[in-house]
C-alpha cells in the first residue's frame, strides 16, 4: 500500500541543523538562553523542517470526527448525537477549536472519517467516512485491520495534500464521544501501564460512570489479548476511526517534513499509534499542553514529549494544539526577526 | 499629591460579575470547566472591567527602562551600557519584547524612567527620567522617598492616560541592568523570605558573582533596615526607577479597572510594592509566567497568583507578558464568540 511507502520513508531529524539554529539564536540581542522553550521551539523547527532561515508557515488544525460503538456501555457524559452536532458547530465557526484558530490565525480542516450520521454532500466537510461508527470494543473489534489501515492511509493523503499546498506546521484535533474510552485502552497497552492509572473522566463523567469506563476497558484488553509491537492492530481492536486518521496526519506530515503539534489526550493515544508504526515520527511532534485527562502525563512521558503548557485544558478538538501552534510561530519569529548583537550595537556581557 | 488620590481610588472587584461570566461560559458549547484557565480568564477580566460583554480591547505593553548604581558591586553578568543601547533596540522594533508584541498584535511603549544616558529627543521614546541612574543600595538609599513617589506617579499617569486613550489591557516590562538586585532586596523585604532563596542569576552571572550578589543584598538591608509595611520607603532604599514606575502602572491601570498582565521578576518585586501601597491592586493583577529566575515562585505565592505558564523565560523586557496578554485576547474571544448549546442545537449532557 501507498501508506507504508510512506511510512518507511520517514527519516530522523538531524541534529546539526538544531546546533545551527542555536547557534543564530544565541547571537541575538538577549542573555542565552533566555528565551527558554521558544529557543527549544525555533531550533526544533528548523532541525524538523531543514529550513534554517524559516518564514512563518501557513497553519492548518484538522478536526477528525467519528463515533464509537463503546458508547452503549454509558462511558461518556454526553449521547452520541453530540458527535455530528459538533462537526456541523465545527463548520459554522462557533466552535472552541473554530475560535481559537482564528485567534491564532490557522485554518481548521474539518474531516468526517466515521461519524454515525450523514451528513450528505456539506461545504466545507471534508468527507472520508470509513464507516459509519467504530463497533463496541468491549466485545468486539472496533474496526477490522483494513479499516484501520484505510483510517490510516486518510490521514497521510491529507497530510501531504496539505504540504503540497504550502502548509508548514499541522496541529491535531478530533471530535468523537467516547474517545477518550478508546484512547485509554490503546495507551494501557502502549504503555504498559494499568487501566485505572490511565482512564479519566473524559468530558466529564461521574464516579460510578468512572468505574464502568475502567470496567469496560479492562474487559476489552482481556478479550483482545494485544501487542504493543503490533500498532495497527491495537487501534483496530480497540481504537477509533479519528484516532486513526491523526495517526497517519502525524507519519504523513513526518514524511513530509512538517511540524506537528499535539493536542491532548487523544492526540497522545494516536501518536502512540503513529510512532509504534514509525519510531522515526516521535521527532516531527510537539506537546502542546498538558490535559487535565488523567493517563495523559504517562503517554507524554512514554514518548518523551514535554508539554509546552498547562492551562487544565480538557475539550479536545486541537484547541490546545491551536495555542502551542501559536508559540511555534512566536518561536520563529523571534529566531528571524530578532536583531543579534552586532547589529544593534549592544555589548555582549563580561567574559 | 495626585497619585494618592489615585490609589485610594482603587476598589475591590465584585464577585457577583464572576459568577455572572461563569454562567455566560457554562452555556457554551463544551463541557463545563473543559477551557480551564481561559475560562478563569475571562471571567477574572469581566470581573476587573466591569463588561459582561467585552470586545477585545487594545493592548500595550510598557517597558520601563533604569540604570542601577549596585552594579559597580559587579553583580550582573552585563555592563551598564546594555541598558541605553537596549533602549534603542527597542525603539527600532529588534529586541525580544518587539517581536512578541508584534506577534499578540500589541503596542511597545518604552519609557526612560531613570537610565544614565542622555537620549536627547528621541523619537518614539518616552521621556520620564527621573534621575540618571538609582544609587548604589549597597552604600546609600537607591533614591529618595521624593524621587521613589515621583517614579510611581509616572506609573500612574501613563496607566491613567492609555486607559483614556482606549488601551484596556495593560502588560508590564522592564530593562535595567542590575535590577534583579534591587527586586531580590525587594522581594526578601516584602515576603520575608531569606536572601540566598531569592536571589537568583539574572541575565546569567557566575557562581561567584552570585554569592556576591547575595552579600551586596544582606548588606543593604543590614545597612536600610526596612519595615514591609513601608512600601514607598522600601522602593526608595533598594528599588530602582522603573520598578516605581511599574508599581504605579499597576496602580493606575486598577484605579481605571484595567487589568494588568505581569511579566516575570522584576514585575512581581514591583507588584510587591504596588499592593503594599494599595492591596486592593493586587485584584487587577494577572501572572503571565513562572520564570527561571529564583525567587518568582515565592513573589507569586505571596501575592496569591498563580502564573498562566512556564517557558523556562528569564529575558525580561517584557517578553512574557506578551504571551500573557494573547491568551486574555483569546480567553474574551471564547467568552464572546463561542456558540452556546442553544444556538449550535448540540445536546447538553446526560443527567
Amino acid at each position: 500500500m501507498q501508506s507504508h511507502d510512506t511510512i518507511v520513508r520517514i527519516q530522523p531529524t538531524d541534529f546539526r541543523l538544531l546546533a545551527q539554529a542555536q547557534a543564530r539564536l544565541d547571537r541575538l540581542t538577549k542573555p542565552i538562553g533566555s528565551l527558554g522553550r521558544l529557543e527549544e521551539l525555533a531550533a526544533r523547527y528548523v532541525m524538523i523542517t531543514g529550513e534554517i532561515h524559516p518564514k512563518v508557515p501557513r497553519g492548518a488544525v484538522f478536526t477528525f470526527a467519528a463515533d464509537h460503538g463503546v458508547t452503549v456501555e454509558g462511558v461518556s457524559a454526553y449521547p452520541s448525537t453530540v458527535t455530528p452536532q459538533m462537526v456541523l458547530n465545527f463548520l459554522r465557526g462557533g466552535a472552541g477549536v473554530n475560535v481559537l484558530a482564528r485567534h491564532v490565525g490557522i485554518e481548521v480542516r474539518v474531516v468526517d472519517i466515521g461519524v454515525a450520521f450523514d451528513f450528505e454532500a456539506m461545504p466545507g466537510l471534508i468527507h472520508k467516512k470509513v464507516m459509519p461508527g467504530s463497533k463496541n470494543l468491549m466485545v468486539e473489534s472496533a474496526m477490522s485491520v483494513a479499516q484501520a489501515e484505510q483510517a490510516v492511509t486518510i490521514g497521510i493523503e491529507l497530510a501531504t495534500e496539505a504540504a503540497q499546498q504550502g502548509i508548514g506546521l499541522i496541529g491535531t484535533g478530533e471530535m468523537g464521544i467516547g474517545n477518550t474510552t478508546a484512547s485509554s485502552a490503546i495507551a494501557a497497552v502502549m504503555t504498559g501501564r494499568p487501566v485505572p492509572e490511565i482512564t479519566g473522566r473524559g468530558t466529564g463523567i461521574d464516579d460510578v460512570g468512572h468505574a464502568r469506563k475502567i470496567d469496560v476497558i479492562q474487559r476489552a484488553l482481556a478479550l483482545h489479548r494485544l501487542d504493543s509491537t503490533h500498532a495497527m492492530e491495537v487501534l483496530a481492536k480497540v481504537g477509533g476511526l479519528e484516532i486513526g486518521g491523526l495517526a497517519g496526519l502525524m507519519l504523513g506530515a513526518a514524511a513530509a517534513r512538517v511540524p506537528v503539534v499535539l493536542d491532548g489526550f487523544i492526540a497522545g493515544a494516536a501518536a502512540l499509534i503513529a510512532v509504534g508504526l514509525q519510531p522515526h515520527c516521535k521527532d516531527y511532534l510537539i506537546a502542546s499542553h498538558q490535559s487535565v485527562e488523567r493517563g495523559h502525563q504517562a503517554v507524554l512521558n512514554h514518548l518523551g514529549l514535554k508539554p509546552l503548557f498547562d492551562l487544565d485544558l480538557r475539550l479536545g478538538e486541537g484547541t490546545g494544539a491551536c495555542l502551542g501552534m501559536s508559540l511555534v510561530f512566536a518561536a520563529i519569529k523571534v529566531l528571524t526577526e530578532m536583531a543579534t548583537f552586532d547589529e544593534a550595537g549592544v555589548s555582549e556581557r563580561h567574559t
